[in-house]
């Protein structure tokens, strides 16, 4: 899916022409796939890079390489420089420690009065100490500072982190949960078990934050237990554009749903809302490669969540050790608290999260993968592990992509 | 309605012969208006008398008149007592404060072993001062004690609000919300506008609790904005059995349902669940007596909730006022704040109360009765205000028939 450029995440580079932008882009950008094309411009102009910085997904860099402190600030020069602030969603400004200075005050305030968020980035750590020659503190100005040397790596991280999690929210939260599937004027059918796990009297919450998805875009939903799904396609004289089901009804409804129906879950949506779907149907595959005594993460976002609790501590490690054949180590995590060495884990298997913002996620979900470690979530898990993956991911070619080129 | 034996809540009442069972029993009825019949028994035979005991509804009695403390308890009459306790889902054991002794405690000890809650009740308050001559704490077993003059009328509202405190959950939480108009198989269509009021991603608490009711009750049902609702007509091949919409989008919502069609709104769903939709219908009703000068209670279960609190401090004061034709005067009560003395209001308005149990609704309706002060609540204000009131009682004959013979 190509990403147009208005929907790109549009990150301003700024800063001094010996501050080292052009080195903190590659570092940034080094690990990942697909740069997809160079817009050349004159020298003096802004160039911009459309990137792929995950957890992000589609940003547009812009280098300000032709603006810099040398000589005043002509006409022309004021102006490019003005049209890149009035584009940019994100500041960073790229200095060292002691050369902080008019040049980057002026640039701050510029970011500052149009409300932009700004991220200060003190290059060449393993030169100059940060915070020796500096005179100025941000701290009471709430901007996040990080130190970086691209040329070793420290701090790339650190870096990635603070770009995700100063993204306006709008963009973190783009992708929406299910209309997109639907359509106006169109109708899917929800199936909602109602078991002894469900909460009294209530629905869950990704099962409502659906409706409403769906109402806001102007579609419309049929709820239904799976014991009455048959009458409930028998009412409709022209066939729902999506059957979404809680995972643990997965096999009876796809029994009862015809196949030319496009079918997935609840977890499968919000695997795509909160997080990355493609990544994670990696993830879920990664579990054929689990071997007896491997490691593996269970996290909980919700301290206290009984039926997640339910099935990340005695479904999931049930199933997996038995597909596996042998004894695997179950590490279970829950809230907030989450390991920074996931090196040791061969597989983190993540709850839908449906609590948490899209930022959280998508941060666990960076350093699982700068941890060369596949994460997933319990209901790809379920799927997957019910056979029917394929069926589930066929609303999402993207997704269904990786699974049909990975297997 | 008549209610079935097994429906109603059974009041075990205990005591001595002297003690004044009759003389409560009275007082606490002696408002009402249904009393049905009364079952005679044998002289040592409990006596049963089904009444409607406000606010809860109808109540089976049971007076062991023939149970006292003259002799032993003789195997006959210990059956006949243990046959009592059985049935019992609320006990009244009626004393004097210097007369409690080993038969009250040995009726405690039967009621608590069984789990069934005890209010004890020492009347003639006005001859023995309570406290005076009793040896005995309650409060540590945390039973409730009230005292009462059933000559004089002391404390029989007291009573009345700890029948109400402390009769079971499953009695007092007894009327479905929607299940019962639509029935199994059967589908509902549910009107969710979706405006700025609406809670950002979710829908309220009312819509939710709908709709699981519904799935339940082996009910479905089609959730849709009022735009969408033709559409959602078209698509069904078989009529739903109900249609129920948000009370703002009330006019809409008729013109687009066939006639034949029952129609209601949450709001009236909510009335019959937290509270007494009879009664409520007729404190709509009362608004046309409101005349300029009148002092209107208007009372919100949230001390914060922007949607109702438009509702409540500018729709409906402006619409009344216009309706009146003269300026009124408007009192605001929030959360749990309510006032004692009601008989200065000449109507109370109510929000739904969606966050409350229906203990605390019931409760408040009481006090308003007893003031001899019409209650409604937000949404049959709004009905009564957009000329529907009768279309939206169509499902609930008891209600109708209030608005049928009131108006």
């Amino acid at each position: 899916m190509k990403a147009s450029k208005s929907f790109r995440l549009h990150i301003g580079i700024f800063g001094r022409r010996n501050a080292g932008k052009s080195s903190i882009l590659n570092a940034l950008t080094s690990q990942e796939v697909s740069i997809v094309s160079e817009i050349a411009g004159t020298t003096t102009d802004p160039v911009e890079k459309p990137m792929e910085l995950l957890p992000l997904g589609p940003v547009l860099f812009i280098d300000t390489a032709g603006i810099d402190d040398r000589g005043d600030l002509g006409e022309k020069r004021i102006q490019k420089t003005m049209q890149v602030f009035d584009r940019t969603e994100l500041g960073l400004i790229i200095s060292k420690t002691d050369e902080w200075g008019d040049f980057e005050e002026t640039i701050l305030k510029e970011l500052k009065d149009r409300a932009i968020p700004v991220i200060v980035v003190f290059n060449k750590s393993d030169l100059v100490q940060a915070g020796n020659c500096l005179q100025r503190s941000f701290s009471g100005e709430n901007i996040p500072v990080v130190e970086t040397s691209a040329t070793n790596g420290t701090g790339i991280l650190d870096l990635r982190q603070a770009i995700l999690n100063h993204a306006p929210d709008d963009f973190i939260n783009r992708p929406g949960i299910v209309a997109d599937l639907v359509g106006p004027g169109e109708a899917a059918i929800l199936v909602v078990p109602i078991d002894k796990e469900a909460p009294k009297g209530r629905l869950i919450l990704p099962q409502v934050q659906t409706i409403r998805d769906l109402l806001d875009n102007d579609s419309f939903c049929m709820v239904v237990k799976e014991r009455e799904l048959r009458e409930a396609f028998n009412r409709l004289n022209k066939p729902p554009k999506l059957v979404v089901t809680d995972s643990q009804a997965f096999l009876k409804v796809a029994a009862d749903t015809p196949p030319e129906i496009p079918l997935t879950s609840f977890s499968i949506l919000f695997a795509r809302y909160q997080g990355d779907l493609p990544e994670m149907v990696k993830g879920a595959m990664a579990i054929d490669k689990l071997k007896t005594g491997d490691k593996i993460l269970i996290a909980e976002a919700c301290s206290h969540h009984p039926i997640g609790e339910d099935i990340g501590t005695v479904k999931i490690p049930r199933w997996l050790t038995q597909y596996v054949g042998g004894k695997l180590e179950f590490v279970h995590h829950r809230g907030h608290d989450f390991p920074e060495n996931l090196s040791e884990f061969k597989l983190v298997i993540h709850c839908g999260a449906c609590m948490w913002n899209r930022r959280e996620m998508l941060s666990r979900m960076m350093k699982a993968r700068m941890a060369g470690v596949p994460l997933t979530n319990y209901g790809l898990t379920i799927a997957y592990s019910l056979g029917i993956f394929e069926r589930a991911l066929q609303p999402f070619p993207a997704a269904l992509g990786v699974y049909q080129t990975t297997k």
